[in-house]
C-alpha cells in the first residue's frame, strides 16, 4: 500500500509520511457527499480520499470501499462516526477488507484505536478542543483533526474558530495535527500551516465538487451560498452548522422562541439530511455546508481543485512578508 | 510626523507605509482599555496605538490625546465609533489635535471621510462583511479593518470567522487590509498574511497588557478564561461577545428562553461595561474580550508582545512548506 509519484519531488512532513500521500490535504468524509467516486479521485490526486460511513448501511460500506479500492492504488480511508449504531459491523468490514485508514469521530477515541492499531490500521480522531486532544494522545491515537466553530455540519459546544483553535491545539499536544474548518483555497491552507497545523481537512470545497455524490440541487445552493448564509443551529440537541433554507428558518423560529429540546426533535425527525443533501429536497431537507461556502463559485472537478489548493498555497507563501 | 527606526532594516508594506510604522501591528482602540498609556507604548515600540474614544468623554478624550502626544513622537490614533452621541464634538478635538490617523466603525464611513481627509487625517474603517468593504471604498477610505467572529466586543451578524472572513474581503476590494479576530500570537499574525492582509489588529492580547487601562479584577479573568468561556451575545439586540460570568449567565439564560429584545435592554441597563471593565465589577459588568483570551495567561508589558510577536511571526514563516 505504500505509494509514491515517481521523479516528482514533494514537501514531506509528518502527515504525508503517517498517511503517505503526496500532498497534506485529506478531504472529509461527509454524510451523503463522500462516496467512492470523490475518495478515489481525491487519493489518486495525491490527497487522502474518505468515505463518508456516516450516512452508510453496513452493505452499502462495503461496496463503496471495494469499488474505491478498484479505482485508485492510493491511501484512502472510511470516517466513522463512533456513535453509529451498527458501529461493529462497520469495523468489522473496515478489518477485513484492509482499509489502510480510519477516522473516527463523535465519541471517546479509547474505543476502537487498539482494535484498529491491532489490525495495522493508521487511526486519526476529529475533535474540537484541547480536552478531547488530550484524550486521543492518551487513546494513542496517530494524529488528530482539530475542527473549528466555521466548519459545516456537527459542532463543538465551546464555537472555537479555526484560527484560535489551531495555535491552542498544537501549543497542547505534540501529535501530527490536521486542521479543518473555513479552508477551501491555498491562502486558506498556508494560514492553517501558519497556525501550527501540519495538514488540512477540507469539507465543503469537495462536497461541492463534480464528483461528490451530494444532490445537484444542493451543489447549486452551496455555490449561491453568500456571507451570513449558514448558522451554528439545534444547539440544544447537538450544535450543526446549517445553510439557510425552509427547514433552517423552521429551526431558527425555534431558537428565537426558546423552544425545548424535544420541539426541535420533533421538528427534525427522521431523515432529513438524506432529504436534502441525496435526494435534493432543498426546501424540507438538512443542509450541512461550512461557512466558506460562501467563497465557492463553481462545480469543479477533483483534479482542478487540486491545482488551486497548491498554486493558491504557493502564491500565498511567496507574498508573505519573509520576516519582520 | 513622519518618524522612523533608523539603522534598522524592516520589512514594509502597504499599511507600514500608509501609517507610517515599523510593525504592521495596529492595537484595537477598545472600550474601557485603550487610554494615553497603552496606546503610546504601543506606537513606541512600532505598531499603531489607538485611542478608544467609545467610552470617553470628549474632554477626556482631549486629554488622553494631549498626553499620548507627550508620551510618543510615533504615529498614533483615534477609534471613533461613528453612532457616538457627541460625535461631532469628537470630531472637532481630534482635528484641532492634528491626530494624523482615525479609525471609524458602527456606521457609515461615507459620513466622516471627506471631513478627516481635508484635515490631512488617515481614516480607516472597520467591516465584519464584504457590503460594508464595498462601500468603505466607494467613501475613499484609506485601508479598511475586517473583524472576525472571534473578535470580543461588537460584532458582525453574519458571524464569519477570521479564517473565511479575510479571503473574501481580499478578493473584493484591493484597499489594504487589516485582520482583526483571533490574532494574539506570531503564528496568528502570519496566518493573517496568508489569508491576503497586510496588517493585523489584536485587541484582547493588548486588553490584558500592563499598559492597559482595564481592570486588574477583568485581566485576571482575561489569564483564567478557557476554551468557550467567551460567547457572541446579546443577538436580539447587537450581536456582542462577552465573558462569561454571572452577568452572562443572565443573558444566556433570557437567550435560552426566547426573551424579547426589551428583557435584554432592561436586564442590560446602562453603564455595565464601565462597571465590568474598568470599575472591576467582575459579577454584575458587562465583560468584552475575545476568544482568544483562551491562549493569554500572563500580563505583559507591551514590548514584550512586541517582542514575542515578531519572534514568534518569524518562527512559523520558517516552519511552514515553502512549497507544496
Amino acid at each position: 500500500m505504500i505509494w509514491k509519484f515517481e521523479n516528482v519531488i514533494t514537501m514531506q512532513n509528518r502527515i504525508t509520511e503517517l498517511l503517505k500521500i503526496k500532498y497534506p490535504i485529506i478531504q472529509g468524509g461527509m454524510v451523503w457527499c463522500s462516496g467512492w467516486e470523490l475518495a478515489s479521485a481525491v487519493s489518486n490526486n495525491g490527497g487522502l480520499g474518505l468515505l463518508g460511513a456516516g450516512s452508510m448501511h453496513p452493505d452499502v460500506l462495503k461496496e463503496h470501499i471495494i469499488k474505491t479500492k478498484a479505482a485508485t492504488n492510493n491511501p484512502f480511508g472510511v470516517n466513522v462516526p463512533l456513535l453509529y449504531p451498527d458501529i461493529e459491523q462497520i469495523m468489522d468490514i473496515i478489518i477485513s477488507e484492509k482499509v489502510p485508514i480510519v477516522f473516527t469521530s463523535a465519541g471517546n477515541p479509547k474505543t476502537w484505536t487498539q482494535t484498529l492499531h491491532n489490525n495495522g490500521i493508521t487511526v486519526v480522531h476529529v475533535i474540537a478542543n484541547t480536552k478531547f486532544a488530550l484524550k486521543c494522545v492518551e487513546a494513542g491515537v496517530d494524529a488528530i483533526v482539530a475542527e473549528g466553530f466555521e466548519a459545516g455540519g456537527h459542532n463543538g459546544r465551546e464555537e472555537t474558530t479555526t484560527m484560535c483553535l489551531i495555535p491552542q491545539i498544537r501549543n497542547s499536544v505534540t501529535i501530527p495535527l490536521i486542521a479543518a474548518g473555513g479552508i477551501a483555497s491555498g491562502s486558506a491552507m498556508a494560514a492553517a500551516f501558519a497556525l501550527g497545523a501540519d495538514g488540512v481537512q477540507i469539507g465543503s470545497l469537495f462536497a461541492s465538487s463534480l464528483e461528490s455524490s451530494a444532490h445537484i440541487n444542493f451543489k447549486n445552493l452551496i455555490l449561491a451560498a453568500a456571507e451570513g448564509d449558514t448558522k451554528l443551529s439545534l444547539k440544544k440537541l447537538s450544535p450543526t452548522r446549517l445553510l439557510n433554507n425552509e427547514f433552517y428558518q423552521k429551526v431558527l423560529e425555534l431558537e428565537l422562541n426558546g423552544a425545548t429540546p424535544d420541539k426541535f426533535r420533533e421538528l427534525l425527525g427522521k431523515g432529513r439530511a438524506k432529504k436534502g443533501m441525496f435526494l435534493g429536497d432543498t426546501d424540507e431537507g438538512e443542509l450541512e455546508i461550512g461557512q466558506v461556502s460562501a467563497m465557492i463559485n463553481k462545480i469543479k472537478p477533483v483534479t482542478e481543485i487540486f491545482n488551486d489548493l497548491i498554486s493558491g498555497y504557493n502564491k500565498a507563501i511567496r507574498t508573505m512578508p519573509a520576516s519582520l
